[in-house]
């Protein structure tokens, strides 16, 4: 009930404080007897490091993951998988200032009201550090999506008014090799002149990522409430920073007809178009899995802003430490986690009723 | 497992075939010792019945919906409540015709991969009809929330390219009294102009929904994955014909900077603006909760269509039955229901920690 | 968290209370495609009726058991099985003078306290009635424990003080030929001689039931805390009247030294003794899983007790109605029911490690 | 799914092989806002170590117990309490000649049909060094529970043949004072007696577990399938070696009448007698709640011992290594543990009716 977990039978137990001793969690449901391929879950997690960019926060960590349990020789054993990343660089000190103040547009104020108590040493549970623990579950889940050959990958497709609507001209091998996660060489560098500005001025800025997943088998997905769609919702809504979530022809489909939309079906039984999004009735029907997802900028600026305090007294707050102006590109490997968990899980949930 | 499940303490579990002998559910956790309103109950029910206007199907049915237990000279008596709507006007042979098809963007061919069989009367599980259930535990819901003053209430703010974004002009009480529940007499009747249209050229359109929350008190909402927005977005998104959802300054954000869209906060805690959508951090923060809800159009059109059946051949489909060329107008107490229930779950979720 | 539901893939959701319109339930999880026999579910139906014997209540229910969904053409199409027994022959009157009676050793003062209110129509969801529920689970879980030739089968062991402790005397077949589901002829014999006197001072005596389940295959439960025998267990305390349960060397244990008890092997995996009653660790081994459970008389009796009301006022109870004298016999079905229920849930949490 | 799971709103996620690096768990739920009594809960866990008395194992671990997360200057603040203690003695070459054996009674054969693998370094999961993390949770649970005024207690009332029958002789001071936790000088002295007899033969011997728990008030517990003494009995037979449960009159009850059992109401709402054990419906009446625990003999014994290994070759075992000659006294405080935390989570379940 604690809203810390994810999953069903694939599950993900979250734990952890941005300046508490550590971030983990307990993955179970994970199939055993599976080799475990330390580096890239090592790989996965460097992805969305801190530091990776001139324009992503200098908090240094090395987060360094060790595995607690569920492991033996190499592979896991169908026990639960525990595994920590250790706070190093953690100083709550830096936090002092915020004591009694609660920031603009952060979870200061809805965290004491529902605990009656607040972590107030930086966002606690609700700082984007907590997603450590997601980037671990999803590489766990990519290596068995590998063995399916399912494959989940995403870019930045929008930031601010820089958008990337051309289909065509994505080259996905590009995306890990520009600081702003863009399929574009030339978009790319737009980005990244519109993000300098945005850096100077101590602002923040927004952004969307588009995802696929390939190569899901039909039958995935379950009816009514836990309609795949429905799960990848809820599963990018959980993502901080997250205002919006479509699949399919999305935003698209209010100005379209049905005759416009439907997916005709080829005798192979793929279709011809693909405006489902790869789901019909909640349930994956082989096609691409696609869908957008559409971030805020982050609250946190480094310019004077008015807010009170517990006392209800005006004060200036002036952000310090260390923190993003476009926390985008580093979701990129977020957004790719859910759903590489979601769809391992439902990969899973499928397999009693066959 | 099965998704027909919807809430944690709060819970409905749904069941029943569009062509079946009925449509129902359970629901657990309502408070005990609450007086029923029945007739509200049955009124809620009616707002989603077919033939509410001229733009949606014609299928005939009372939906009086009857119950089986927890309730006892009229009051909750804290044990399930169990709820039925007998299936009157069903008529399996209308679908025949359709024993061996898959029609385009229908789940013929999902729900057949899922369980390697399929119920070809209609939709089964993936008709709209199964939201019946949705509504009945959604009118329960609203008795709660009424007693907590939280009042949920939408309306449809586009369909097709009629949109109705002008918040000011927002007329509440118009909008159970226009066949198309826009709240603005203008619109509804440009919107029911082009509804006539799509009628007669057999098709359907898309369009969407605006809903609010009000009097949500601060500290709803769970850290992390459960986090209010993340719940809503999986509500919403599992409602046939969904394909997008947003809240707040929504898919807005993506051009704004965090300096323009961080709400401060007033000496009440309350906040200037709200484009945070009442909620921070996953947990609400006492603003209205407000989101917005895109529907594709519907895929039966009245229309040839190619397509295939199982034995992979080519054949023309023509829809026969009863069907709606705008469902968004009908959505509106669906969307409502779906509100109500996480609402009143993430209400008795929050009392374990009081 | 109603508590109402029982399994987490095959899942029993249960409604209803004894005197109220209905008892029926949800049933999540059974497999798609297979053929039900509805004659068998019903038959299982009848081994729990009122009635059946001289030694048991008079109340008249046809408890004919309709479907509601989940079924068509005969066969599960894998959505939610709704099922329902109406209850043609509640007499809600007969109850009037319990209104503000707490009757000795029954739930009236329990749920009044837990609810706030309380239905004092006879036992509500704490009276027996409420296992017609768990039987229709029961005879669905048998339809596939059959096809995986996995046998539960289970007997009256004891009643008062007539024992059946000499287990080569069981004669299988006879248990459904004798009114007391004896397995031996002679002893039920004294069974029903006791019953007579038993019934004739207006008392009620206890009982125990053996019970196996033969044809599990190796693997099934799960470590730590869902434990086969700790899920079994739950299963049987969950049943009214339940005060105990013991399986494989059970309270016999508590003398016995390791050397006398551990189970060698043989060659081919089967062990030379079963005293760990086919569980190891918490999953099956393979050999036949074993457990008795203790039932105590039933509370209800019809002599003159001595109780209080809701006013603390001192009152004497005299039971009117049609309540059994040892509830026992008729116990079996429901001890197999959600020994069957369980063992199903298991093989299927066990196929997604497959 | 993967059992290692125990509660609903006050629930922990347990991890760890008894050699792996470490055990530990996520405790969710635990309300926010609380004072952390930290050596209280190292005292907990220091009551089941090892080394306590003569007749338990020698392996030497300090078993100092780490927190990771949900505490803030030394209170709970709501979010998921992460915890470990690292396994600092383990020696997994003491398990190499394990590799391929199938010990009698033991889970190794059962692990290996389940995941198709094995750790074959002690008992992994099923080793009884998991029930630490139980030790924790329950240690939490009392924190809470003292507030309530809540008490749970409990001592051994048989080992072997030595039983202690009679209630009235009962020393609760005694139980900690001594190595066997007998609540009676002359019962421990010959229970200690015993035990030296069954060390010197290399053997082991079962014994059970009578337990209280005192000031639970009345409503607690769910219906039908969830009831009170479901739940503590699954809890019960979790623990490894348990046999069997009974709670209130129990195995007694079978040779008893209704007019025997039934407990007669006071004017205040207590009860003459408690046949009943405190829960009546399966939720409890606030009587005492009590019931009794079967512990069979360990089945590591220093004995040559028959078996298999995987090839089908017959085998001589000799068990090597730091064992138990009888578990029953460090046992105590994982029955109270596993009492306590179901008590807290019946208390924060009920808040939801409130």
């Amino acid at each position: 009930m604690s809203g810390s977990s994810f999953g069903k039978i694939f599950k993900l137990t979250s734990f952890g404080e941005s300046h508490g001793p550590a971030i983990g969690g307990i993955i179970e449901g994970f199939p055993p007897n599976i080799s475990i391929d330390f580096e890239f879950i090592q790989n996965e997690l460097n992805r969305r490091k801190t530091g990776f960019t001139n324009f992503s926060s200098s908090r240094k960590e090395n987060d360094k993951v060790q595995f607690l349990s569920g492991i033996f020789e190499g592979k896991s054993i169908g026990t639960p998988i525990a595994f920590v990343v250790f706070n190093e660089d953690h100083k709550p000190k830096d936090y002092d200032f915020l004591k009694n103040a609660y920031r603009p547009s952060h979870a200061d104020f809805t965290y004491e009201k529902k605990y009656g108590i607040r972590d107030y040493r930086g966002g606690g549970r609700a700082s984007a550090r907590e997603t450590l623990s997601r980037v671990v579950g999803g590489a766990f889940s990519k290596i068995i999506l590998k063995k399916e050959n399912i494959l989940v990958r995403s870019y930045v497709d929008q930031i601010g008014h820089i958008k990337h609507t051309n289909k065509e001209s994505l080259d996905w091998d590009f995306v890990e090799q520009n600081s702003v996660r863009s399929s574009n060489q030339e978009i790319s560098k737009e980005m990244e002149k519109l993000l300098l500005v945005i850096k100077k001025n101590g602002d923040t800025i927004g952004g969307s990522i588009y995802c696929e997943i390939l190569g899901v088998p039909a039958g995935l997905g379950e009816p009514v409430f836990d309609k795949f769609q429905a799960e990848l919702a809820k599963a990018m809504l959980s993502i901080p920073s997250v205002k919006g979530f479509e699949y399919g022809s999305g935003f698209n489909s209010l100005e379209k007809r049905g005759s416009e939309l439907n997916d005709e079906w080829n005798a192979d039984f793929t279709t011809k178009t693909n405006n489902s999004g790869g789901i019909q009735g909640g349930i994956s029907n082989g096609m691409p899995i696609y869908f957008r997802v559409a971030f805020k900028p982050v609250a946190t600026i480094f310019k004077d802003q008015n807010s009170v305090d517990k006392n209800r007294n005006a004060i200036i707050l002036k952000s310090k430490g260390r923190h993003d102006s476009c926390v985008v590109p580093r979701a990129v490997p977020i957004v790719e986690a859910m759903a590489a968990m979601l769809t391992l899980d439902f990969l899973l949930r499928q397999k009693v009723n066959l």
